[in-house]
């Protein structure tokens, strides 16, 4: 048995992929929701999952699993012999369009690191959750670590080489999340989409691109508002999500700034100013699928400004 | 003969297109170069052209040159019988990447509005000498007047229906820009255009342009520098500029932050930080052009912050 050197408790928020147009490159957090996982640093040099609760088939196998392989690909980098058992509490379903995998990957190498006294920047240790990311969904994206891991808003400009960066969003911004009680695989929901889009279509979204950027961090609500739109992926992804136009219609009349598909779904998310607009507009969302019978889940949520956090230690 | 009410002379400055990653939504506008423009007001009712200095083949009639559409433009929305006279001091050359129709276009309605008692905003004048870059170039697009008119980098949301905002950026930007002296029809730049794109290539254009977006507001040069990156336009429309590939090797070599084609082209542009080193950028891709006996005109200037500017009235 090995010795325990040190314990930590951390919170790794959910997180909402793409904004609308910023499909593949921008991802936020979100505050009630994450997974918290315990990370425990052994001098076994062996990586391990240990407990997992609120989930049925996360893979255990060191190699599979997202919080392990994340390690790995982190450790792999240091000259360091410790090994890490992970215990994880998952409240982001898999299969949710919140980031699920995201949030325990980020989680890991977040605990990990603070056990080994930083070594690496939040901003750094994007590029080892992503490996987390790579076993879970075929893709190492980063949409969803870099949130989770940084808070607020994170833009991925590049992914060769990687160059990840936050920006500045006004405070008063909330999110209303609704998670309808349907399943949409990652690799479902990527494989629909065309690997060729029309310039003109190309052209509106990095313009909606520049607003939404524009907007957020000189803080103009109507700037917002107006980039909040998508030509390219929801059009096609929306589809395969139950009542998502008069979900849409109801949070706009509810006065969301902005409403879209988190992630590749099944997730809707709606950005509003102020958290009591977030918690009406949930409601209309939730409404509508009462309305057909589909369960849901719902989130009302401030965004989440600190990313992974220390519970414990 | 009528009578002379009011008489204006301004200058509306030259401009950037495209800017690398933002082909077809952002512009900036240039200080030393631009057209000069002598507007009258005249109570006949009636727009014309008189004198052209500078080009030859700039149309004269009323409805075929940019400057009367324009202005025709702006008065079809106002309870105003006034007519205009435009004189055109022309120093942006015809076809050569530098907004040249869009300057005379954006001078036109400026000056018509000033004459008016400025019944629009430098905003809403777009919309107008938007009008006269439809008869020249059969597609009213904004790029080029938006700047001209509100200074600074002008970015074009949405066209329908229009959204134009300026974003702000830092101060110590300078542009070098090298006119070789060939021509490129924006017609012909723009056939060779791909209608369809990767996706996969547009992810990467509007990753590059939140970094510009958010690097210039932020002003964060080392952002800036990394997102003047354009891989939709350049690959294709490079190939129709004399040693562009050279001419930015040069460019990067010397300092740049990044170094792309301006509009259509043949014009090349090249941001840096300082005018100093903008100077030793132009110097170094000029150098490229004499190598090769392509004759070139040069400019050095900060970015434009004022637009449209009246020299005397």
């Amino acid at each position: 048995m090995s010795n325990i050197s040190h314990r930590i408790k951390v919170f790794a928020p959910a997180t909402v992929a793409n904004v609308a147009c910023g499909f593949d490159i921008m991802g936020l957090a979100l505050e009630n929701i994450g997974d918290e996982l315990t990370v425990t640093k052994t001098d076994d040099g062996l990586l391990s999952i240990g407990e997992i609760v609120g989930a049925d088939n996360i893979p255990t196998a060191p190699e599979k699993n997202v919080c392990t392989v994340a390690i790995k690909a982190m450790m792999d980098e240091l000259d360091d012999a410790s090994g890490f058992r992970v215990d994880i509490n998952k409240n982001v379903a898999p299969g949710s369009g919140l980031g699920s995998s995201a949030s325990s990957a980020a989680g890991a190498v977040f605990g990990a690191n603070e056990l080994l006294g930083r070594p690496f920047t939040r901003q750094q240790l994007v590029k080892y959750a992503m490996e987390g990311e790579r076993v879970a969904s075929e893709k190492a994206h980063a949409d969803n670590v870099a949130p989770s891991l940084m808070g607020g808003f994170a833009v991925i400009r590049s992914y060769t080489p990687l160059d990840v960066f936050s920006i500045p969003y006004p405070e008063e911004l909330a999110v209303a999340v609704i998670y309808p009680s349907v399943e949409v695989k990652t690799a479902d929901a990527k494989k629909i989409l065309k690997t060729e889009v029309a310039l003109s279509a190309a052209i509106t979204q990095w313009g909606n691109v520049a607003g939404l950027t524009a907007g957020l961090i000189t803080k103009d609500f109507g700037l917002i508002e107006r980039s909040l739109q998508d030509v390219i992926v929801e059009p096609i992804r929306s589809i395969l999500i139950p009542c998502y136009d008069a979900m849409k219609e109801a949070a706009l009349s509810a006065g969301a700034l902005g409403c879209n598909i988190s992630g590749s779904g099944p997730s809707v998310f709606a950005l509003c100013k102020g958290e009591e607009r977030a918690a009406q507009v949930a409601k209309a969302m939730g409404e509508v699928l009462s309305q057909y019978n589909v369960g849901y889940g719902h989130y009302v949520s401030k965004v989440n400004k600190k990313g992974c956090e220390v519970l414990s230690a």
